[in-house]
């Protein structure tokens, strides 16, 4: 194929996957469209619902080692559809780039991928190793009875994924100005302190629960949890949402609640965390109840063939260099890492995903097929 | 009449009232049934409607001394009826006790208001000074068109109150354990912090509101205001509610919003009380609005006749003491009293006001009307 048709046959990909509207969980046909060109390329196909989730396992090759492109099919909702210039679901060209949702996050991705792994089987039919596809239809949304399942059932099997390349729209401002090669772990929690609910103008028969915890607040947010280190900023902490009051300006509340969100380092435990926030509110006498979610352990691709080949690869194809990172918010990539395989993530830029007039500038696409490709090239050859 | 014969006029009038559904600032009739035998007593009628709430002023008599016996027909909403033994609105009497909304706030004091004024007027036709009434539909309410208005009225007219007998339940386990002499001044504000929105996967690009007001709130809810005096608690500062956060557990809150309530003694005044919160939060070099409300200056009533003949009447009817008391929540007596009136509450046991199956000891109704019968023997004979 000529140039041309090449970014053309990427571009209409993209377009056919954004035109299916696969808001979590539903997947709308997009794993079908992809399954079938990746049956035709010599894919061994494996569908693997949980409840509401629609999962794709593919496969071409027994042998190790084994590539993973991981994605998902799934989209953020569009928001105020009247707020967009194009209709989210209509895929739209445009002075260079391609608006609707999921052009950058991550339907761009999954089309470059497709098409990079096409294109490599048409050179190197007899390709070492295997490649692999893991794609979900949540992402977005609980991540139950996506990537974890699958990770699960791949595990109980003992089969391994060498090294997994996630197209999550890594970059900021050019393509492949930042690869992420670990993400910080998330921990969240519901905090309640308990007071006694009464009339302010009877404060001796209540007790204000948010009076209590002010100053269990204000040190857990004045704590430095720990310092990061090279490959990790410092663990932080933000509350997210609190919540005290029956809305009458003449009743103490009976109960305080408080959302917080860690993100944290690998110089901090989820367990340390948890029990420094307990010693904090302890030591403020406070009567609580603490529900605690673990989103993800902090993870970590060190320097390797994988970093190795993705990094020459944006070289090569862009002339530019890459930057490691673990700044951002969780990818399926913790479900990942943890089984033993190399992990990054490199996608489109970032800027628009989860706004209005998400859009991916279209020769970034095109570029982000040779990246892949060229990555490809490196690890299975 | 009979002793039997005046309880039994007492009840049926107190019924008669509690018939009427007039949750605030719905009057539904109750100021003209009173008004009816008002006339019948001698008393002038001065109807006072003021947008949505109706108020009555009745006087007997033009000369100095003005006693005046102040109240509202208006009710708190009953909330769940099918919580209540008998229906709110129709009043049931039952082992000894009159049940129903406003039986204790302050319908049965009305009705003892009323007979008592009657009984008086039957024994001395020619009493020194004048008895007046101020009865208003919007004490439970917003407290704009009620008792202020009405007092406006009369000082734009320089219609002087001597004295000012409020029939708010002020007993707390036996009748007239307790008169209210003062009521605390109540100072509330709604407060706003800001901050920058954001990720909290990228905190350096927000700015955490309750993160930054926290420890402003712990030093608020930690100061001493001041320490009361002999008539006064000390002031207390009470948060009310607070609230920040999108609800979802990954956005820094932009905004924290927290509501407060001073009560407040003699020993502080409001100006002083928001200068002092203002500098806190300065303190802490937080970027806030303030909204204040001052709800009512406080406001005290010294020994004087109107204590001294309440206190008499009380030991007198049930051989016991009283105590004087500004604790608790406000009342119409803040409004009467900046005008120089000698103001005190005296009512029924309060201790089901404002819940289901509100209700009132019928035998205390019969000795209220004794008690403010002899209030008005004692000053007006």
């Amino acid at each position: 194929m000529t140039r041309d048709a090449d970014a053309e046959d990427i571009l209409q990909l993209a377009e056919q996957l954004i035109a299916r509207p696969s808001v979590t969980p539903v997947d709308a046909g997009c794993q079908e469209l992809l399954g079938e060109r990746l049956q035709s390329a010599g894919f061994e196909l494996e569908s693997m619902v949980f409840a509401d989730t629609t999962n794709l396992w593919a496969r071409r090759g027994n042998e190790g080692p084994v590539f993973c492109f991981a994605g998902h099919t799934d989209v953020v909702p569009a928001g105020a559809e009247h707020a967009w210039r194009f209709p989210p679901f209509t895929p739209t060209r445009d002075n260079g780039f391609l608006f609707g949702r999921g052009a950058a996050d991550m339907k761009g991705s999954l089309a470059a991928m497709l098409i990079a792994a096409e294109r490599f089987i048409r050179r190197h039919p007899n390709h070492r190793g295997s490649i692999a596809f893991l794609i979900t239809s949540d992402e977005e949304g609980p991540f139950i009875n996506g990537t974890p399942k699958v990770v699960e059932t791949l595990e109980a099997r003992n089969e391994k994924i060498t090294w997994c390349l996630v197209g999550e729209p890594s970059s900021t401002t050019r393509l492949g100005d930042v690869v992420k090669n670990g993400r910080r772990g998330s921990l969240s929690a519901e905090l309640r302190v308990f007071g006694i609910q009464g009339h302010v103008a009877y404060p001796h028969l209540a007790e204000n629960p948010v009076h209590k915890a002010a100053p269990a607040l204000a040190v857990l947010a004045a704590t430095e949890w720990d310092q990061g280190n090279a490959s990790f900023p410092p663990t932080s902490f933000q509350i997210s949402n609190v919540h005290a009051g029956t809305g009458a300006g003449n009743v103490i509340p009976g109960e305080f609640h408080v959302s917080f969100n860690f993100r944290f380092s690998t110089e901090s435990t989820a367990a340390q965390l948890k029990q420094r926030v307990s010693a904090i509110l302890d030591a403020h006498q406070l009567d609580y109840a603490l529900d605690w979610k673990l989103n993800g352990e902090p993870f970590l691709t060190a320097e390797g063939e994988l970093i190795k080949a993705t990094s020459a690869a944006i070289h090569k194809v862009t002339g530019h260099e890459t930057l490691l990172s673990t700044a951002g918010g969780t990818s399926d990539g913790r479900f990942i890492a943890p089984t033993g395989a190399q992990v990054v993530e490199l996608g489109p830029v970032n800027a628009t995903i989860h706004k209005v007039n998400e859009c991916v500038e279209m020769e970034h696409l095109v570029q982000l097929t040779d990246i892949y490709q060229e990555i490809l090239e490196q690890l299975l050859c």
